[in-house]
């Protein structure tokens, strides 16, 4: 039986455990990345590991998310990460250089290599071939000292592309289409992998694209073959060695097949507050818009902005349209601003942004209130935006383009004939903001620079006996860590400072939890289904850490922030039966009486509602592996007492 | 006898006064600005008044300060003023069109008009030989409803400049070099006004850079002829029919005369944390530097940013240097995208910010903790930056871009050959940013946005006859309106939000001083000399006015915010003897037993202090027409009161 592409990298890397699907494997990390609102932590993590030099291929430290700097707090974060990442064998991107994802896949990123990053976007990489998965931090950390990353082994999804886009349709319609089909919680469990004719017709940037937003399918990884067009793109990074073909085999089986054929398809709209929501453009009309946002790890490459530059030359954006536009990193800005491109961007009247994630991860250019923004980004979840009642749809940098022009959302198969973006014979390169390690003599003289709002992370401490605590908080589905752990301007310079994050800790949903959590000291979380979706931060299980929580028990869970609850050692909980999730009230004084006994044997858990005065039983959705986790206080104290072995 | 220019200027625009020195003197006024900081609350004003459509030549609103947008406030407050601009007759600069000195000088200036904005940087368009100063946003209101401006007649103040700069040395060491022969309270009371065979080597970028800075000396306004020179500027921009020569008689008196042999000028660089703690960079040596940030009004001129990009051509910033450029306009902007430049400046490792004011009034690009910053800005007031313990020093671009290189404080003398930038035959030229108002038919349907976060601006009431308060805030000299209001991203985007800013008040000088004031009802000030130095945010009198503050007592006071003070109905009053300053300690209570009679009658105050059962005299800065207003409870209320005449 042939094996698909993804099982043969999962093959080449694997370390322990069966290619069965819905088992543990451990898979040796060939490269991984960090970015700077995760990236703190992270090296704090691998600081307290102690391992002198990071044992993977090549790992880099990118500075893309905290670059408005309203405080001190960020250019201290940066000097920490480049100080560690000179010392510790880590390359580092500097601020301005551009967003982790789009500059590792030009300048880093190798067909057939296992990449795992503090990002959910790190399938990203899957655009050349590469199996690329968002990560927490501490993964990633253990990673670098040359541990395994545990997954659950994926199922295989294949989708099949047949035909070719029509003018005017691009990659962000097909995973835009990808995501009507299966919704945000269609990829959980699997590796997304793309093949068919029409593959042929796409370019790196496109499949990138695709692979990108996979992320908010849920799934474990995106991935391309790598190809000719894979070749081509190499090449023109100056990097044709580092191309190798890759393809699945001919017999491959895969555990569900679905066919899009691209011809068919046509602009589209993911709507307020989900990626999933998604409509035809044509059919949402000609809706008043306040804003337009261009860039972000989805959409920001050369071919995407010169498609932009080539729709807003000579024209001028609406006046009550406020257009942004990051570009996606320091080659793509360059070559813009070389050939030309960005002088017709900038004319058109758009405000270009510092080339990083910006208003994508609400850093910046929050809409006017109740304001509708057109963004081309990956999430639209409620409040992302810093801006509470603003409407986010998603849609192509054609769309985009094309509605700051008129004012209104616009079918950009409106605009007559398009003008395809042909990918360059040569990339501009010039990686002088990429600074490489010290040499392993210099290393151990390199200092470290801690600035004052670097906050250890909290202790954790052995899993007891029994658990007795108030269910503090219930909430419903696809609770994103958004929800959990807010991003936006005000909270992201904090990230390195556990006590003061605290303060905002599920502040979407209920601003009185983390007080409720200091008044009673300990608690547990009652979610709906698709639990901790979206970015893959683990401040989404650090904070309900500091704040006292014990376990959460949901309907279901996304796979990194159940990782991240077991690596912090807070216990994921699903219940057997989801019928018993209506019988919870918040507020309900629940209790595991026997948990630790549980975990040591198994992962079927008793939980009795000592308020109600019923019983129901749930299941800890935790490897073999992450039950001793668990049971040691969290992946930190597992792996020191498992150090001296 | 003959006049200097400043008084040709306004014997012309002479509504009221008498042109000796002292006199205070009311001027028709052709043209106003605003930026979005103060605009709102100017506009606020404006609609208070009544006033359908602006009785001015030309009004223009402006959107450069609050761009960063992590909240709906700065969206919401930019519709705000957009719809306010199409209502009532104004000009409205899209944000994304640049610093509205830079954007004004390029595109409305006059020679020989007068001009008041409500941004301290104002005197900018002297550059051009406009009578151009910083007011208060209500003085621009009265201005915009067609009232006169009133301000003391200045006396005049010569600067001759004789030879020619070195190469390497540029106007900002010129203006450095006034700052420390002046120092910051040396143009109180004063017109300075440039002349001497230098200025003919001076472009009209370089000139504006002079007269921008001029606010730092706490002069009324810089002022340059109008010659060939400024022909030349106007006809690249398209505007040769604006251009008048201007020039001052030959027999012209002035009452002071320093002359600057530019020939003998060195790069310069202000000191942490005054514009005029001004050394040679020679003198200063090779310190290490963390920062360097390029653009505000003062540097971000095409000048000054093609010389910058000559300088970083084909280098590399030192990786231990965060460099960030902000150009100055949609203009230079686009020009640099269009030739090249811009490229340079990505490739080198700049991060290129938005078109805007940026990090100059701290809205982001905050340094690290205790960082060394290299500014080719206006001011660098503790704190300002957005980093408490930073160090902030002002520098040319010439010096701030080899600094950028090395890592440490360079000379740029050290270059080798400086290659002069020629000014462009013909700027770009594309308004497609400036949104002109709808005619006045159309006007009474534009409909009025505004967000949740406008709040109005506090009620005043007539002075009563005495006034009992405890001095509830002591502070020394040269106290800036940074130190009474700040400033930084924190709080600038609620510049519209009395109440809020309320709790920021005089926050880098004592945390508690709101607390007290509400605790008090009502409070006085002491102050040293130079009081309300910097910025002309009206906000540092509004905000004390809500906080229950009746009168300020200081050594002396800046121009522009005791204006503000008297238009907000806070009186200024001056220790006659300034040895009374001394005898004073905070919480004293103080009491102006007879102060509507005084106020009445003239301008000498009586004081008691019942803490120490003392008096002492003081005298209201007020001119006639102030004492009525201030009688009247504050300008507003003073102009409803007669309107009916």
């Amino acid at each position: 039986m042939g094996l698909t592409l993804a099982q043969k990298i999962i093959q080449s890397h694997l370390l322990s455990g069966e290619m069965t699907p819905g088992s543990e494997i451990g898979l040796k990390i060939d490269q991984t990345l960090t970015q700077d609102a995760t990236g703190t932590m992270a090296y704090l993590e691998f600081e307290a590991m102690g391992v002198p030099r990071v044992k993977t291929e090549r790992s880099v430290a990118y500075i893309d998310h905290n670059t408005l700097q309203t405080g001190f707090e960020n250019a201290d974060d940066h000097r920490f990460i480049q100080s560690v990442a000179k010392k510790h064998g880590i390359y580092f991107s500097r601020p301005g250089n551009g967003i982790c994802h789009q500059v590792h896949l030009e300048r880093f990123g190798i067909p057939g290599k296992t990449l795992i990053g503090s990002d959910s976007h790190t399938p990203t990489g899957g655009g050349i071939g590469m199996l690329a998965m968002g990560a927490g931090g501490l993964d990633v950390a253990v990673a670098m000292g040359g541990g395994a990353y545990y997954i659950t082994m994926p199922k295989m999804l294949r989708i099949n592309l047949t035909g070719k886009l029509s003018p005017w349709v691009s990659a962000k319609d097909i995973i835009l289409e990808v995501l009507r089909i299966l919704t945000v919680k269609g990829g959980v469990g699997k590796v997304v992998e793309y093949g068919g004719e029409g593959i042929a017709t796409l370019s790196v940037p496109e499949r990138a694209t695709i692979t990108n937003m996979g992320a908010e399918l849920g799934a474990t990884t995106s991935i391309f073959p790598s190809d000719e067009i894979t070749r081509e793109f190499l090449k023109a990074q100056g990097r044709e060695k580092d191309w190798i073909e890759l393809k699945p085999d001919d017999d491959a089986v895969y555990d569900e097949t679905i066919t899009i054929n691209l011809s068919e398809l046509v602009p589209m709209a993911a709507c307020p507050h989900s990626p999933d929501k998604v409509k035809k453009v044509e059919e949402l009309g000609e809706m008043k818009i306040d804003q337009v946002c261009i860039g972000s790890c989805t959409n920001s490459s050369y071919r995407d902005l010169m498609l932009v530059a080539s729709i807003l030359k000579g024209k001028t954006i609406n006046p009550n349209v406020s257009l942004a536009i990051a570009p996606g990193s320091k080659q793509v800005y360059t070559m813009l601003a070389q050939n030309g491109a960005l002088a017709d961007l900038i004319s058109a009247g758009a405000r270009i942004l510092e080339c990083a994630c910006g208003p994508c991860i609400g850093m910046g250019q929050s809409p006017n209130s109740a304001g509708i923004s057109l963004r081309t980004f990956n999430r639209n979840f409620e409040g992302r935006s810093g801006t509470a009642n603003a409407q986010i749809y998603l849609v192509s940098p054609e769309t985009a383009a094309a509605s700051a022009i008129t004012g209104v959302l616009t079918d950009p198969r409106t605009l007559g004939k398009e003008k395809p973006v042909e990918m360059p014979e040569h990339f501009y390169i010039n990686d002088n903001l990429i600074v490489p390690p010290a040499s392993e003599s210099e290393a151990k003289d390199v200092e470290i620079l801690r600035g004052p709002n670097i906050k250890e992370f909290p202790v954790t401490t052995a899993l007891p006996q029994s658990i007795a605590a108030k269910a503090l908080l219930k909430v419903g589905d696809n609770i994103s860590t958004d929800h959990i752990m807010p991003a936006g301007s005000k909270i992201l310079p904090y990230r390195s400072n556990i006590p003061y994050l605290s303060n905002f800790c599920f502040a979407v949903c209920d601003k009185e939890f983390p007080e409720r959590c200091r008044h009673n000291g300990k608690g547990i979380i009652i979610g709906g289904a698709n639990y901790g979706q979206g970015s893959s931060r683990e401040h989404a299980a650090l904070v309900p850490l500091y704040l006292g929580i014990k376990a959460v028990i949901a309907k279901s869970f996304a796979r990194i922030h159940c990782a991240n609850l077991a690596n912090a050692g807070i216990i994921p909980l699903m219940f057997k039966n989801e019928k018993d999730y209506d019988a919870v009230d918040q507020m309900d004084e629940l209790e595991l009486p026997d948990i630790r006994k549980e975990i040591e044997s198994g992962t079927t858990v008793l939980v009795k509602n000592r308020t109600k005065g019923t019983t129901f039983e749930a299941e800890a959705v935790l490897s073999e592996r992450q039950r001793k986790m668990v049971l040691a206080g969290g992946l930190l104290n597992y792996t020191r007492e498992n150090s001296g072995k």
